[in-house]
């Protein structure tokens, strides 16, 4: 049995999703590109909103995850999305992920039924980690609200954390707001790891103690942002945040997981990379072109991919 | 091989979903409630938002439907939810059904990603039927915009029922907005067979040429919305309209799904029809108490329950 997991910090990137001509996970391509990003000091949300995760089957992820760890990924650097709608689906991923000894996983609320309680959302991640019942798992908790609609309180994750200290050891804080953040840094939970969503609170995470960020932009500028993250007590702090920032709010003009895989397939020189699943839709070619125009003025590269 | 099914109208109920003190979901409970539910005239829409769906793992749905067809009850008068955030999970879920000899399939849209083009949820749904790849097929969308918070345009749907006339048959439309309704109507698309998604809307449906309803408290109210439907060109019509939506004002006072395990567990004198799985609650003895209180006031039963 694998070692309990360290508690992660850092800087991860939902690691997008390449598909075959069959909409298909494609396994070699994404065994590629997380050894690149790991290459670039990036671990590897995989699994995330920006993975088109939740267009992926139970089925379809586990193979993915068991393919990535086969093929000498380091478990350890592996924090995949395992909160799915239903339960049972959220305790089978879990649990395939923790026997496999990844990192932790980065848990969804059930995502559904809009304006449930604290209390049913309590329930849900106790019923989750009373069934798993393994002393490695380590969750940190997703609140993406603009995206997934129901959101974790901070009253909510308190209790979460008294209750399992060991379990609940973190959260990515995807809601865009900085006062969400600060509101749980100021709660001053033990050892509790609040990852940023965005590069763009990177700085003023690391200046309020927090553990680094999960960013979906870090699928392509992972280098930069780890060398802030890494440096952020340095006196260029605010100047590379500023350039990591230009590089964001560019992207951010377009539809971001069909942009990610538009730079990614440009760099890479491999126009499979620009495939999507539905619902979602790839950039046109003008757009594509823009977006490549606007990140090459920057100076903007991706070595080594 | 079945042969394919015809196109249902009428009141059909998204049938609650009973679970075990293991929160499993209990197969022989829901085999004797929709046994009960044909009895009173109303077809079973399974697998619906209150039937907490999408708190099942596609494998406990599939379960569930073979075991439903096994004791019996009819194909022909199931229309299962079956419209999962994963393509590939619609695919099977759908597929099985339709192997099943099932009458259609209830479809949502993906419902993660928000913001969604109308080019993009036709990609998932042609997909999705070209996947399939049976002519026996029979899809009814599922238009639910404050849940699923994905809704499909009338531009939308008008694509799919042009391009596949002989799949995309129907809608529910719980968008609780006639207006809504009222233009889908006007396309007068042959043979489309539109059902609003709460009895509320019933009468005026019947009037404008709709095929029906497909509503929540048919899981209490039955017999006398299915009367409804039967006798909408009767003189009383109206004034049964009234009685309908005296109960759905009633029950809509409380979280919908609770409050309809309430009241079947009440008038089934068995407590264990009060169990939810999380991220839900159920009701408090209180307000389960005022709900009955409530039913009992306007003279409320379910026979032969």
């Amino acid at each position: 049995m694998s070692p309990a997991p360290e508690r992660m910090s850092g800087v991860l990137t939902p690691v997008i999703t390449p598909f075959d001509t069959n909409l298909r996970p494609d396994t070699e391509r994404l065994i590629r590109q997380c050894r690149w990003l790991l290459s670039q000091g990036v671990g590897l949300a995989v699994f995330g909103t920006n993975s088109e995760a939740n267009s992926l089957s139970v089925a379809e992820k586990i193979e993915l995850l068991d393919a990535l760890v086969a093929a000498g990924i380091d478990p350890g650097r592996l924090m995949p999305g395992s909160g799915c709608c239903a339960l049972t689906d959220t305790v089978e991923l879990s649990a395939h992920a923790t026997n496999l000894g990844c990192g932790g996983v980065l848990m969804l609320p059930p995502f559904y039924y809009k304006g449930v309680s604290d209390e049913g959302l309590f329930r849900h991640y106790a019923e989750t980690i009373e069934r798993i019942g393994d002393s490695r798992l380590r969750i940190y908790l997703y609140h993406i609200p603009p995206v997934a609609q129901v959101g974790l309180s901070v009253d909510l994750i308190e209790r979460l954390v008294h209750r399992y200290p060991d379990t609940v050891v973190g959260i990515k804080d995807s809601s865009g707001d900085w006062n969400n953040t600060a509101s749980m840094l100021d709660r001053q939970w033990h050892d509790f790891r609040i990852f940023v969503g965005s590069e763009t609170f990177l700085l003023q995470n690391m200046r309020a103690n927090g553990a680094g960020c999960i960013s979906a932009t870090a699928n392509i500028n992972p280098a930069a942002i780890h060398g802030l993250y890494s440096n952020w007590q340095d006196d260029g702090a605010d100047d590379a945040q500023r350039r990591l920032n230009d590089v964001r709010s560019l992207v951010m003009d377009f539809a971001m997981i069909p942009a990610l895989k538009s730079v990614v397939s440009h760099f890479a020189a491999d126009a499979d990379w620009r495939r999507v699943r539905p619902p979602l839709v790839a950039l046109s070619d003008e757009q594509h072109d823009n977006l490549i125009a606007g990140l090459t003025a920057l100076g903007f590269s991706m070595p080594g991919l």
